[in-house]
């Protein structure tokens, strides 16, 4: 199946907003199956919108709209969906009230605006909003096919633009109903990795992909991790299961010591979630990195419980006053160096009363780099219930953006690692 | 003039990027008073590729596009816009020597597809690439108008996909080519504000947009702040900038209180630059934030000559022990208190010896508030070279993100007013 993806809103055309959903929607399409050929974005403009669903209709079975659900005069998604495909709107006594209940629990007045949005073409079938007021649906069409010795279906699928509201709406309603009009039940996992690039996961992984049928094998990559999504498409969902199952334990043989969750979990959540498991408490001591792994462990709600103190000891003095760093050990070693790290470790453990201290020290740049220590080069600190270790990083890129992210994934691959050996 | 964006591109349709291209290019065109009618995207795939310029051109005069210009089979976007346009390819020599530099710097082989780069349409104007290999072209062509009766000219320009390239080649070489296609000069300056919402500054601000012709007034929100776009279009840049500044002049007698930066710096930018001119070193104390004030000043390069430290007390007993809290402030006031917040402030100036100690102490949320301290409270200290000052936060707003986003900005905000009033 060939598919379109519309989105609806000034505002992006304006520049105002980032269209996430659209990338978020090709993904969920493409794991299904389903070839996205085109997107589209229209502003507030019903000639232009109708036009548009008509040229997608061309070479396209699927459309999937975004945006123009809203309640005020500019929203007319509906209107014009129901003038291309046939239809019109009628009033839903249920969405209604539904609404009605969400607007009293805002403590707002239903104005007569919300009631224009309870009306829905008559043929559609109803995707309820459990995050928001506006209701989507989807409605089918029959057409002449090319060769007019037959017909075809086309089908057109309206959700809501605010990204919270779709996306909780395609999880709970379309894409089910996407699973339901093809032939067969699609399951997926995610394999997250860490230590290793994209193409060097894809290369080691090779054997497997080429000639994949079913289960598909696709790597992704994103701010310093990669990922290995497993997905299969069977009559049942037990075979489903089955096979990509079977696939990932292949998938492990040959990446297994770069996996770090199959359940699409990240570094953060995977390493907070085994914390707050095993009551373990931690404290950190940060140099290069600045803050950025405290800041990290800390966005997850709950963590107060295993996360003591976090020290950005910026200064060599600070690392001396807050962490007991020997002043021998930063003239001898430099402040850049695994004694320092494992100094630093230990020192912020000793302070904390911490199961676990974790550091960082390193040159992110752009520049303070020289020969013997260039910009890139770090090293990850580790003390695990008085167990120390220390992993050198030296990666020669200048980006200090890239280069203090990737310090802060090292601290939790090696926290990981650590929690699952010892 | 009417603008379409064309983005080209097969990792677009399978969501494995973002398209910031377009949020970019939306902006600077609609700054420009080019209105964007259309953002399309489509894959590696010629037919489609003319057939999206023709539909584009149908209500446009002016395409840009961005992708397709590389070295492989699958970047063609020169040879369907020659087509489309009724021109064809030469070999440019000097385009081919810089490509031929680059690569050198780069330390790899020049290859039979870098030839292909430096192929350009023969009627076309060239963009050179300072940040790639791929150069940008614009081409026009003319048609027949509706009415038959006369003829106009449609453009296409044609720049790389890579963001950094696009962003350098737009500023260097497309905006300059748009502004020379137009009659007058633009000229337009930005003005961030924090401390009020995004529809607070628009209805503030409405007895100057209302009827607004030239100068324009623009305002855009993002991450917490927000920030109000003055932009002028006329026969002269004198006449332009003198226009605007004295717009500028009003906007900040209508919203001066809010406006941190008239030259589109960041508040961390703001605040950094200040420091590291007035020599000012700083030390911070962070509980609800987590580590994030310390990592958004430790992301400015040269930092280091005035962060010295940054304690992320998150427990009571790190308060204690490394800012020296006393436990009957703790006791009697709570952790999230203007009590606390001061001595964070003054503890952490104390221990680091810096000029400003800054702190915060909040509840993030989701969880964790009660009637009396609800989450989203926060109270964000400064000591000030002994000058001791707090700021109470009180939002109901439940989202950890945003709540601790709005902590730290507020922090930089405290800060930034310091350093201008003492």
């Amino acid at each position: 199946m060939k598919a379109a993806l519309l989105s609806v809103g000034t505002e992006l055309l304006l520049g105002e907003i980032t269209n996430t959903n659209v990338v978020y929607l090709s993904q969920e399409l493409n794991t299904l199956g389903i070839d996205v050929m085109y997107h589209y974005t229209v502003g507030d403009n019903p000639a232009r919108l109708a036009e548009m669903i008509e040229m997608a209709f061309m070479d396209c079975d699927l459309i999937i709209t975004t945006g123009g659900l809203g309640p005020t005069q500019d929203d007319m998604t509906k209107e014009i969906v129901c003038q291309v495909m046939g239809d019109e709107l009628v009033l839903h006594e249920d969405i209604l009230e539904s609404i009605r209940q969400r607007i009293l629990s805002y403590k707002k007045e239903m104005t007569d605006n919300n009631i224009k949005q309870a009306e829905i073409p008559s043929r559609a079938v109803v995707f309820y909003n459990d995050a928001g007021t506006a209701p989507g649906f989807a409605l089918d069409r029959t057409v002449a096919a090319e060769d007019g010795s037959e017909t075809k279906k086309q089908y057109i699928a309206c959700m809501p633009g605010p990204p919270r509201e779709m996306k909780r709406m395609f999880e709970r309603s379309v894409r089910p109903w996407l699973e339901g009009m093809s032939d067969g039940v699609l399951y997926y996992r995610e394999l997250r990795c860490f230590g290793l690039g994209e193409s060097d996961l894809e290369t080691r992984l090779l054997p497997l992909i080429d000639g994949q049928t079913d289960p598909t094998i696709a790597t992704y990559a994103k701010d310093g991790e990669c990922s290995v999504r497993v997905a299969s498409k069977r009559a049942s969902r037990e075979e489903a299961v089955e096979a990509v199952n079977a696939m990932v334990e292949q998938v492990r043989e040959y990446v297994g010591d770069y996996v770090y969750s199959c359940d699409d979990e990240d570094l953060v959540q995977v390493v907070s979630r085994k914390l707050m498991e095993q009551g373990l408490t931690i404290s950190c001591a940060e140099s290069c990195t600045g803050g950025m792994f405290a800041a990290a462990l800390t966005s997850i709600p709950g963590i107060s419980k295993c996360f003591d103190r976090g020290l950005v000891t910026y200064s060599n003095q600070a690392k001396i006053d807050e962490l007991g760093v020997r002043p021998g050990t930063l003239e001898e070693h430099g402040a850049v160096s695994e004694e320092t790290a494992l100094e630093m470790a230990a020192g912020v453990r000793r302070v904390s009363g911490s199961d676990i201290g974790v550091s960082v020290t390193g040159i992110a740049g752009p520049d303070g780099g020289t020969d013997e220590k260039p910009v890139g080069l770090a090293y990850v600190g580790l003390d695990f219930k008085g167990q120390l270790t220390c992993r050198k990083i030296d990666r020669r890129i200048k980006d200090r953006r890239r280069n203090r992210q990737h310090a802060m994934l090292t601290m939790l691959d090696l926290i990981n690692r650590s929690i699952d050996t010892m």
